[in-house]
């Protein structure tokens, strides 16, 4: 099995859905045995309800060295394999992600390269863009920089409420983020460069 | 109508493409009258046996002012209402883009604000992106920065031939170009900063 450590800041829908996926076992060999976060957050409640332990520190006060150091010590009393960011809120430092090279997945509200950052959905929609989607990478020392996983184009529809758009986006992301777990967990996933190539399951 | 000049540089697929789309009715009020290159290339061959006229000037060795200042002149001459860059290798200047502002399309083959500039299907295949695109859009004084008119999403496949790769996305080009050429020449383009509408026909 892979050991997998969530970390979120938020509303946890990604969160969500990768217990849901767990339970159903379209995460393969990927187990969700810790969530970390940077505040309390309805993430954090739901792991609680869920039975998953909870690493939280305040990431604004405490500092974020402060918080990765905890965080670490957390990730190996519970034998963590590897990390998905599902809406973290905060850089990590490229000490931290060296420790978890290729082990690292991000999921982004864009088609990277385009729109990294915050608030991609509203970044796009300013920038006037007809398409948009979805991009799960591997996580490096480049903000959403690193190697793509897997993409899905999400079109943008001429007057549609902005709301509306980021749920189909939302969609999509809790279809690819699973599926990007499942492949990393049973070693799918062929890293050379920039260049990922799946291998056939 | 609305009198079309199109500026190309090399092998003039998307100038073939919107010949013939003009002989199909596809661009509805729009009609070819000028042909405006940098060099001797298929482009020009092709204007001349279908008796478009031809501005041809070497601006590698007269430099873009002047080749700008004696398209001008030819476009005057024809009567010129609007431009469509279909391959042209040269970076307009601001002068030149504002005489004709609003009124310059161009197509190039990526999902900008991704892989602006030259050889943006090499740029999307280097950096692993699983889709690409295509994106026609008014030309500004940035460079592949105008308001974006039409894009269309083109999924990478793993371990594709780049040739392979390059010609489905020219088969997208060769689809979009000649609607975003009717939907101007109709007016149906309203455009608000970076925000395209278009209106119903």
């Amino acid at each position: 099995m892979m050991r997998v450590a969530v970390l979120a800041s938020g509303r946890g829908t990604n969160f969500a859905r990768l217990l849901e996926a767990e339970g159903t076992g379209e995460l393969g060999e990927a187990q969700i045995v810790l969530l970390g976060t940077d505040r309390a957050c309805p993430a954090a409640d739901l792991a609680l309800t869920r039975g998953v332990p909870v690493y939280i520190a305040d990431a604004k006060s405490d500092g974020m060295s402060e918080w990765e150091r905890g965080f670490l010590a957390a990730a190996a009393e519970h034998r963590v394999d590897a990390l998905v960011l599902a809406g973290f809120m905060r850089i990590l430092s490229a000490s931290f992600v060296e420790r978890y090279a290729g082990r690292i997945l991000n999921v982004h509200p864009s088609l990277l390269p385009a729109f990294p950052g915050r608030d991609a959905i509203g970044q796009a929609l300013r920038h006037g863009v007809r398409v948009t989607g979805v991009t799960v990478h591997l996580v490096d020392e480049t903000l959403d920089g690193g190697p793509i996983v897997l993409q899905e184009a999400v079109e943008v529809w001429h007057g549609e409420d902005p709301e509306q758009l980021a749920q189909r986006i939302h969609a999509v992301e809790h279809r690819l983020l699973p599926l990007a777990v499942r492949m990393l967990a049973e070693g799918q996933l062929s890293i050379h460069g920039r260049q990922v190539s799946i291998l056939e399951g």
